[in-house]
């Protein structure tokens, strides 16, 4: 594939990857010119295996210096960047590592956990889930999440967060808060998109919406490279061309078993039929795609800084809003 | 008390305090003139536990930051006294923090841990302790975390680990391993203090020894400041002035559950007749009566640079020589 100027120059942020992490993965975000990933590290999983996916993630980095670093400010990105290195920056996909204890939120941000997602699919401590038939709302304690999460420095994700709890949330915040990768209903209607009142609820307060590749919320293995960005060109118009950027949602070199573990964590039995991962668009099989994207926000007649801002520029400030709050140790 | 110039102008390291820690605590510091404390977190706890105790300590450097920070280096230190403020180090009593996972020894030093004792007062994963009748030595696993604390530096602590063990530890180290707590069995013969063969172990490799004011490992209440400082003369000409500093132990503000816990744990069922603390020296109840001890070192002859040095430059000379090795994130 050839890579437009403009991607291989730009600094490309994904909002959000689950990939299995190897060596060969960060050959794919090098060969799709991904400058810097949001890299989920737990998912259902509580305190203690969550510190331990820390440990995991500096061993990773260290045995991968040549191609990655770990970073936690837009200003490390672009020196990784200008390094010929991928930043990940650490994330989790729930507010289970903190477990019951607000004061984990300002220890996991030290070890450069900067991206959480309120809850998954299911309903926790915090607030309620996209899934869960009642949204209970963001709850006291997670009133208590949200300042500390303001206070160290760490990016509200509300991906999967239930809608009421999403905009309480959004409106608890004294910063920017963000959906990494999610589209709007209006685009494919599935509880993982985002109403227009969860969209506003984001971006009015600076917020930007990770538009994601998944296949299940871009409708499925048929959906279109072009039907892809023209819904991020009606987002842009409705919401403004810096609101938006990208969450891939990359799933790369997993089995099927993780699929059922997302799914189904140990909250309850595993299905009887094995769980698959979806087909992914033939036109968006992995990171290596990312300038497939670039070429088809170019052709649904984005301007260059536009598009500058939706691969990676939009993102970056919203980390500049969030991420120097950190009153931390 | 009339502190000295000397002890005022000079950097007080106590190498090891176990505080019911308050802001009374620290005023004591204060009073005391107390530059640094390596500061007990956990002693039985897992890595749960521990991850909390760090989340406690940093709200407590916050509601007390007029009088402390938290530190990991001499130079921080050197800043702190600087600035007025005490410098706090924190340090496990055991590896137990560490689980069964050698990453958490990173994790845990990104998170300001820097100093670990490898067992308490039972035998461990890592190695054997000082009550344990038989001493294992270092195990696998044991060397394992010591080449994990040399790369992420992290100061090796033997105070209460078994002779065997601790002179395996200190050979296993490439670089100075402490007794943060502890004196010569010449002293007192106490499981708690150490045979010649450790003090050579560690003093020869660069390591300090900290000579300990508890009661158990001084004689008692009835010992004398005299005979205290006496003993650390005489160790002094035995390994060398900086070879030599000051640990006191301080257990201030627990009632007497707390020492249960310090001798049962959750390893057996707690005494029979409740435990109690023993009685402090009258010239030694806590942290404001440092000042005597450089008094009492002046008495017994040293010079005034040799008074430094014990008081804290020798403990900070092997911290330049154990932090600076961290390679992590």
């Amino acid at each position: 594939m050839n890579i437009s100027p403009t991607h291989e120059d730009a600094i490309v942020v994904d909002g959000l990857q689950i990939n299995n992490w190897s060596r060969a993965v960060l050959e794919e975000l090098v060969a799709g010119g991904v400058s810097a990933a949001n890299a989920t590290i737990t998912v259902w999983e509580g305190i203690e295996e969550s510190l331990r996916a820390v440990g995991e993630w500096n061993q990773f980095a260290r045995r991968n210096s040549d191609l990655m670093v770990l970073a936690g400010s837009s200003d490390e990105i672009r020196k990784a960047k200008a390094a010929g290195k991928i930043a990940i920056l650490l994330g989790a996909q729930n507010t289970s590592l903190y477990g019951d204890d607000y004061r984990l939120v300002e220890v996991y941000a030290q070890l450069g956990v900067k991206i959480v997602q309120l809850t998954y699919n299911n309903q926790n401590t915090v607030g309620g889930s996209c899934y869960e038939p009642h949204d209970s709302g963001l709850t006291r304690f997670g009133t208590n999440i949200i300042t500390e999460m303001n206070s160290s420095g760490v990016l509200v994700d509300l991906s999967h967060v239930g809608n009421r709890t999403s905009i309480e949330a959004a409106e608890a915040s004294a910063v920017p808060v963000a959906v990494t990768h999610s589209n709007p209903t209006w685009f494919v209607d599935n509880p993982r998109n985002k109403p227009d009142e969860v969209i506003t609820a984001v971006t009015s307060r600076g917020g930007v919406i990770g538009c994601c590749l998944y296949p299940n919320v871009i409708g499925g293995a048929e959906a279109t490279l072009e039907g892809f960005c023209e819904m991020v060109r009606r987002l842009a118009d409705q919401v403004g061309p810096d609101r938006v950027g990208l969450g891939s949602d990359c799933t790369r070199h997993w089995d099927d078993s993780f699929v059922e573990w997302l799914r189904s964590g140990r909250w309850r039995p595993p299905s009887t039929q094995t769980a698959t991962w979806p087909t992914w668009p033939q036109w968006f099989n992995g990171p290596e795609d990312f300038p497939r994207i670039t070429d088809g926000l170019f052709a649904v007649g984005f301007t260059e800084t536009e598009v500058r801002g939706i691969l990676g520029e939009n993102w970056l400030r919203v980390f500049d809003e969030v991420f120097p709050g950190q009153e931390g140790a």
